[in-house]
């Protein structure tokens, strides 16, 4: 069932055919902006909102701080949070406004893929051409994404969500190794491991744990640092996944890693090579850098991994990614 | 009903008479940091998702862009969105990948109460006292907000939401003007008017809807642009709903105007009084400038003003407010 | 001398024939990236530098802050500036470092074009093409100027400034209206009003006082507002200007204006054209909205117009303009 | 002639005395926010333009970009500098202006002590007092420095400078180690080694040279990063230099480190303690990583250590520091 390897040597062709196989091009019209949110719909969310049963809700973003993991890789900065006016100002300041009322006020400057994020239609080209076969340049300028940006899908992130919890069901002691590429067999090995409730079809969210995440804070934790989690080496999707990813019909995918691949990547000379076909051919949404640990323990203990998930990315007008705080209720 | 008008010349009395009466401080112990989200338990959030019948889904958050409303007032700008990358140059640029792969990245700066927000509890005093009675200078330094930053609240937004449509209901076409002062007595107009599911209690996250801003849009529609709409006259919350946002034990509140309450206030020297009983007093979650148009025109067409509202704010750790794209489902 | 003036009808042919007679193509070698500041040499800072009689200093900065000019035209926004910690947070919180030691820290956001600047060679293209003949896509991709990034003048301008106060000479209390186009005949009538010390040549710094920020303040402190100092309508240097901006062989030239060219320009559909053929195609360092008012005065009351003038912008790698706190000294 | 070393153990005590002992304190007025800037009068910048004798000028400023040594200490992170629009827009996009009129702006977000910077007098306060003895909580709120400004000195600095290249004359090939705390007796033996052009008095603008910037870009160039450059250990400045400090009655100091004084510092436990004393009690202007490295060539070369310096601070109202791009001519 699984693909056999892609010729390692050749990175430009194995993308090329998979592109091609998977192309979701002109699928919903060529005016389509959604991608594979078309397969999310009503009946969608309402089953996905029918799988609420104790309440319980989860979120999976990271904080949004200075402490990220951000390192400065193609400019990502870690999210500058300052205060326009404090509890000090307040206190001890010249009073602002009448009667004793005083305020705090503060901004941030981040990048949008800094922290927990969903990457956006215009997030990646291939050979210059966007998603449903646009020129980049007519997508993607200075001024932003003028068609595909992500304030076009700011009310549509809401379903049926699945925790695929490959770190525990395949890895050692819940986590996958760098390097680590995750096939079909994987992702078959977790559904059967965990059960029914596993199920990825047509409109759903899949989440995918590797647990790298689990490892870099305890690197964290312990004085070592965040390493390279925002842009080096991690488990994550194999390449001979994308054929998987375009059939099942998902509306969406995300991760506990930066770049939702494995890296290094599976050709001798590649970088991201999944995205390519993933984001401009199947109009895939990925999300990245989702904590899914809490999530993950919860569905570890009472078996049942899926439940409503609500992820409505921020609507920044014409970002070609956006941070996210998703809501898992189960 | 309706408590007597406040005495117009004596904001400061009034304020703390009010205070007074609606203080939740203590009520959850001295290290609650959650306020009225302690309402909001699970089993409200069962009582939400099963309001879910079509599964049709509606984004309460403006749009994140350059174009807004902000004019600087405390330093409050308009969003900042500017490209790391575009498809320009991955259509025409230097290659920065191999194989043709081209990547587009963004950044933002922005204030977190420029565009649709959740107030935390940092974000207003009352003599330099915060929530709980803790000072405020131990609570928000320049850092941030050290015990109730937006990000202790991350995974707990989401339950049943209730829009009153004030605006519709006793207003002229669907809009109050500004100044309008909403009483109890016009929500539980409202409430009759809307019918049963419209009805408002502990755990609830309601929102209230003046038309403002379908007028503002209105005005930015017809190039007179956006006027104060940012921090001018509003129509908004009455001073004196104070008793019953307490008594009746929501969870949360928020309107399409950017303060929430009436501007002019209703004092004849005052700002924003009732900030300064409902976040520092009651711990009462304020959401401001969120755009309920949509989800307003549906409710109106079917009659049904309950749905499951997920509305988790971006965790900014140590955020005194945070942007949001609320997600409301029917 | 002044030239006839310009087909109001034909942009686009008397920019290019402008462009034509005065351009430095290959003038300084196929690589350079100096323009005119290659007028700028070691003899003309010692001929500044001789000129510093009195040892007064004046600074031609407009403050940067969010009180500026800026209204969000092309995203330009004011600056924003916010502490990092305050001295609240040194005197009342808590204690950041041993024995008493207190610290203040501060962070920028601004468009470099938001208040005083210098223009770099990148800023403006004729047609796609940069300074020299370059492609503009070669120059300045979103990572920025590649090749004549302000950094590359960050040691030249510094030398012997020249100042021309042509709203006094030639304008009414000292000020030029609005819509203003200053001919070389106006430049000439100012020269000759002010004496032998205005004369302008080979390698020196041209600085133009219009009177326009004189009104802009007088507006601001009277209440209102900047109205469209930061781009509208202007008085500024006539498009028939080019050829002596061209012949006499200047290192750069700056205004008290936001756009150093008259606006609205004097073609019936245009752009601010006299950019267009001063930047890519003679390579003139243009410098906008600097405060020539204090340095105006005390040449009027002595009669000197000539002075050391030290110009440094801020040298942002790849910046394509950059802010500068220019000093004259008397 | 060099003071006792101070007793390791008690900075407290240390810092304390040298602060009584150094005191400007009232010198200039209560009402003063130039501190040692007074020192740099009209007489004191025509003897420094009588230095120009060949006309070469040095820009003494690092490059502010993405590249640069902050690691995110106290949320100093590098300048990010992002481009508005771009040439490939001007060359490839959407028209923007007509008769193709194109344009490159840019933006930058950037602490202001990210790079080559001037500290303000309200960057650093002793037990919660300011210069001349001022509550920091009054100079120094959330909205900035109220009163010493970096904008107050935008027109004084620019004077005679002198270079003391104390890695060249007493270090190791032109470098002094990390934690090598240069006494007055280095100072002394550093202006004897240059000769008579190296004398420092009343209203100069001393530049140390230690060489660890020289150091810190051949570890970039050679792979190894910037280490702790920008806040680790470094060279620099002894506290025992306090008195003479004080005493020479300079306008300014500026270092090509990040932190002026020597790094570990000189007592057990301390933190910037000669900070401590030269900023909130002598009111001297604090330069840091300056770039000294080509102007010590040029010196070493002809041996003349002195010069017209234009240092003029880009003038952020309420900063507490900024930038710089200092220029010396010789």
């Amino acid at each position: 069932m699984s693909p056999v390897e892609p010729d390692r040597t050749d990175p430009e062709g194995a993308i090329a055919a998979a592109a091609k196989r998977c192309s979701n091009w002109g699928r919903w019209g060529e005016d389509d902006v959604l991608g594979t949110l078309n397969f999310l719909d009503d009946a969608k969310r309402r089953e996905g909102a029918a799988l609420v049963r104790r309440g319980a809700a989860f979120s999976l973003a990271q904080r949004f701080d200075a402490e990220g993991p951000q390192k400065g890789w193609r400019r990502r900065t870690n999210p500058v949070h300052t205060m326009l006016s404090s509890g000090l100002d307040a206190e001890f300041g010249p009073p602002e406004f009448p009667h004793g009322l005083g305020g705090a006020d503060d901004v941030i400057h981040m990048p949008l893929q800094a922290s927990t994020q969903w990457d956006g239609l215009g997030h990646i080209f291939d050979h210059g051409i966007a998603y449903n076969g646009r020129r980049a340049s007519t997508v993607v300028t200075s001024e932003g994404d003028r068609l595909t940006g992500i304030e076009t899908v700011a009310g549509r992130i809401a379903g049926r969500g699945v925790l695929l919890d490959v770190g525990r069901a395949v890895g050692q002691d819940g986590e996958l190794p760098d390097g680590f590429a995750i096939t079909v067999d994987h992702i078959q090995a977790t559904i059967s491991a965990q059960g029914e409730s596993s199920r990825a079809g047509r409109g759903d969210l899949l989440l995918v744990r590797t647990g790298q995440l689990t490892r870099a804070r305890r690197d964290v934790a312990e004085g070592r640092g965040w390493g390279d989690y925002a842009g080096g080496p991690a488990p994550g999707l194999s390449f001979t996944t994308a054929d998987w990813l375009h059939d099942t019909e998902i509306a969406g995918i995300a991760t506990d890693t930066w770049g939702f691949e494995v890296r290094p990547n599976e050709f001798d000379v590649a970088f991201q090579p999944l995205h390519q076909v993933c984001i401009p051919h199947i109009g895939l949404f990925l999300g990245e850098m989702w904590d899914l640990d809490a999530l993950a323990d919860d569905c570890a203990s009472d078996g049942v991994y899926e439940f409503f998930l609500a992820a409505a990315p921020l609507p920044v007008t014409g970002a070609v990614g956006a941070p996210v705080n998703p809501i898992a209720v189960k």
